[in-house]
């Protein structure tokens, strides 16, 4: 098993050849530490410049302290988050938002992992009785958990709902480069909707480095504080810079990208004709979502490593990377498909 | 100013090579994430060896994070930590132990860093009294943020002191390594004292990697979700386990360790012979704290970069790191006894 | 409308009179405050003795400081609690739970408010996955925020699970007396499954009393701290022990219950003949949940205070307080008779 | 000791007679709870004319939770609370500000407990410096723990620098009624100078009432789920508003502590008169501190309940409370006087 590709997800891959040699530049003589460094000052102004943003792009040491640092740029100190039962910071982070943040999050059942004006509207209820959690931001992922991209379309919706109901909105983009790739669009269109979001670099290509986009002005003040409370401050900022310079250089993001969309794609259409193999959802990023028999998975565990994704209803998640190439994808395919478990029908809870 | 040696900090160093070697060199296929990879069970087995650790070693993000982690562990919910004034934890890391853990830090004046029982028990007063803040934990630094070293039988007297007293005894430990170079002892010996401690890579030749050291067999249990909740949670873990899988060979971070506490030991000699230059603390790892005046701090600045420690004592600290070589030393030597101010005696407020 | 009984809450009522008596007659001379006076002794060693709680008896002032402050005995200090999604704690505290103890509330839909071993066990798969909050505590309300009780031994059977599964379990006695009224049984038989409960005087003829109650030995050594912290701790508490005092005296508690359930009771029972007027839930304490059209509750509220629990399903709350009379239950029945609006049907979203 | 009158604390008094008369007439029939009574409205409304709280005023349930609500308004998430060492929050709280709000308090040595505008600045030097906790607010107590008062120039002269600091300021009226009584002023004269304080009733003469009394527009609008969530919302709000309606009827609030600092200065003006015995703060309030031997303070306690302030330095505070009475005085006077320990002078540590 060791030398298949991993489909388990994409923080199996390592770095990117072009940002392991960003980071062996970097280290060259003195920088000062905690960001006050040149390298870290270009490459926050390129993320600024990138975004769009008014605020600021800070630097951060993993996605779940993305999320809960960008959380807590956006919440006053009582307010409650409307976010996706399938959302990261519902169901990834141990709870680290409401432990870190004494937040609330008030969920709701999102179809293809995307959240709606409706569904928001439906947690509006309580508002202004106090012994109701009070929402204040609405937290999207993009893409979703689910490997689907809302459309700006979408966004603009939601955005102009959170506006109009005083509602504040969180991007956590871990995986916003491959929402760019497929909806081919600029970074910068896809955070217009947002208050404050995050940029992932670690799925996409980076060896740990997220960016914390805040793109109102007047937001940023409180950053640098928080981010220190909140253990994201990188010491040798130097290192974390690096590897964002590596990914604007040529827009190696969008690249890295584009291809784990494709890989997902051809793995997606190849397993789509297999019997006994569902697609679950619509396969817009760099995730399949499939369902097939408990029998059929436990044969393919054997040699490739991914995981159950829902038990009950016997669905899986294939994950690919900037790296996973056609013939790891090609080589899985046959695997699927040689161990078929044409007899049964998948049968739900 | 940016050819010259940065005595800062010892983070402002980079990475030591063989740290960069070992990152490149796990940058091969694929690894689970989130340290389920082979390389982290490696590293982190021999950290337990190494430090004798019944419960367990777990990799961080960085020093806060361990901290911060660390304290986690061992405060019941309501628990206040003694600490001196000089820590780390009280007066560097923005109020995160407030913030994140909820604890209270009762501080004592602790003369060159070094708490001791009396000053503990000076806080153990309010005991029983469910007005006052219940300390539960004991935080040391090794070596302290002065510079200073205890000496094993001063950590043994104070974890006795803390054992006869139901207070459990952390130990920041990011320039542990510099205790055990001046000591020369073990780590083990070190580590022997205390009941969780972290080991810092990252001042001490690492990118940006950090252990916490579980001593006793009970406490670790909680490590993993504490972990994840704080953000500490490493994705792409080989990277970390890489940089102390080279910090351990060949005991490499003593060697740095060694280094720069030689670099400290021969600026603090050589400035001690300048006049108007006091070292004002024992030099007994990789820092020198001088008292020199305000005309002679600024002519320094104009070409070297460190900080100033205390405005109103006109008090500097000069950091050495494991790349600093004799000739930056040298350099700087020549020029504090260049620009010294000797027309003036240095008076303090 | 103000000469109406409320069927609005059962602390729209003011306190019973003997529980006046009692705060008048703990109104003379001096008294040691926050607890060390001899009443407080007196009442919480009375209230041990009723519980049978090996660990103490705790007053707090209020409910929803007795929740939290029970939740932050039994939770470690990353762990979850698993509840119903009617709980009190998840509805009504504006999110206390999440922000004082960083918990996540893991909710279950629970048909009558009545968790199951079955709904706990669903929560329970993302055990020893620290991406996944941990559930530490299962927190139970007894009677249920829906006028429902669970039998004793539902209850039993629920706390064997938790048992079985290292899973401590709280119970929300707000409304406690009136279970044990309508079970017939003793508070003890009611707590033995709990390892912490609290048991409601606010809204059974208290002025404003809750007490804690802890079972097991070895749990009540932090309470006194965790309740300071919580600004839960009562500085004249003489006044609150008086209110449990006359509570506990000739079993008023239990009269008073007793009451408000037998007015629940002929208050459904009433409304149940009324045409276009539905009981939702079983009556087993003293709220009766009924579906009735929007223009009915819309013209009852002319004249009656109540509260409209689910606008969507047109489900509205009648509470009995311990001083309803059946003059007032029969006033208001002849109102919801008068008013019926029997030519609808309720159609429900 | 039983009869005699205890010096411990003013919340060792009971309720005054016409405090428990507003709570035995507004038992009478039902009230909207959680503050929606009328009652509540207006005892609110006069509260907001009396202080001239152009935000508004919300009852609370204790001195600590008003406190930590008081703060919770004020506080940006990441910001720190300068206070003197003497300060309630820092010593008699058990931690609750660094436990409910996660903030860390910049702590100042405050003579006679006063703090200073120079005290203040030597807290500033970190700001800007994300390794530094920011100060966001500093919290006075008047009168003072130290029975001492802020005069009118003193608090303008706090204020003017906190608001030119870019600091709020929160003032602990937990015994603002003494202060006002000392000082006389009005309510509205004391209060101007803060954002946000406390109007202590418990501890003159109520049985158990506090009000935050939010001066600057602006800010109120969270309070109601701060106050819920920190579990300060009183469930039969009318009893607590009922207890501020008597204080404030015909200033009974200014009756009362006119008469306790009285007997304090009767207590203090006795004891300086007798050898052995120094009163070691101003006595502007209803305390005195007390130097005497520790022959002569156990001698004392056989009698009296007192409680000893500071054992190192042989200091005992003596309280008086609406109803302690010139005899409760002059036999407790006649008592230090027949025990004094002419033998020795006090050696303090």
């Amino acid at each position: 098993m060791t030398q298949r590709k991993s489909f388990g997800s994409d923080n199996h891959a390592g770095a990117h050849p072009a940002v392991l040699r960003a980071i062996v530049d970097a280290n060259s003589g003195d920088a000062v530490a905690y960001g006050a460094d040149e390298r870290t000052e270009e490459v926050t102004a390129a993320l600024r410049d990138t975004f769009g943003a008014a605020g600021g792009a800070f630097l951060a040491l993993n996605g779940s302290g993305a999320n809960v640092l960008g959380l807590s740029v956006l919440l006053r100190r009582h307010e409650a988050v409307i976010c996706a039962e399938s959302a990261h910071i519902n169901t990834d982070e141990c709870g680290s938002a409401e432990r870190l943040l004494g937040t609330k999050l008030l969920t709701v059942p999102a179809p293809d992992g995307k959240i709606t004006p409706e569904l928001i509207a439906g947690q509006l209820s309580g508002r202004g009785d106090d012994h109701r959690a009070q929402p204040g931001v609405v937290a999207v992922t993009q893409s979703t958990e689910l490997g689907t991209c809302y459309t700006l379309a979408e966004l603009t919706e939601i955005a102009d709902f959170c506006r109009a109901s005083d509602l504040r909105l969180y991007l956590d983009g871990a995986r916003l480069a491959n929402a760019a790739a497929y909806l081919n669009c600029s970074l910068a269109e896809l955070a217009e909707c947002a208050d404050v979001l995050s940029f992932g670099g670690t799925k996409n290509g980076a060896m740990g480095a997220e960016a914390l986009i805040v793109m109102r002005p007047g937001l940023a003040e409180d950053v640098p504080y928080l981010r220190k409370q909140q253990t994201q401050l990188a010491s040798k900022m130097r290192f974390l810079a690096a590897q964002f310079d590596a990914l604007l250089h040529d827009d190696l993001w969008r690249a890295n990208a584009s291809h784990a969309n494709a890989m997902a794609r051809r793995l997606a259409d190849g397993a789509a004709t297999v019997d006994g193999v569902d697609i679950v959802h619509p396969v817009q990023a760099n995730a399949v979502f499939a369902r097939l028999s408990a029998r059929h998975i436990a044969t393919l565990q054997e040699d490739w490593f991914f995981h159950v994704w829902d038990e009950a209803e016997s669905v899986v998640r294939w994950m690919a990377a900037f790296d996973t190439t056609e013939s790891d994808v090609d080589a899985f395919l046959a695997d699927i498909r040689a161990t078929a478990d044409v007899s049964s029908t998948v049968s739900t809870a």
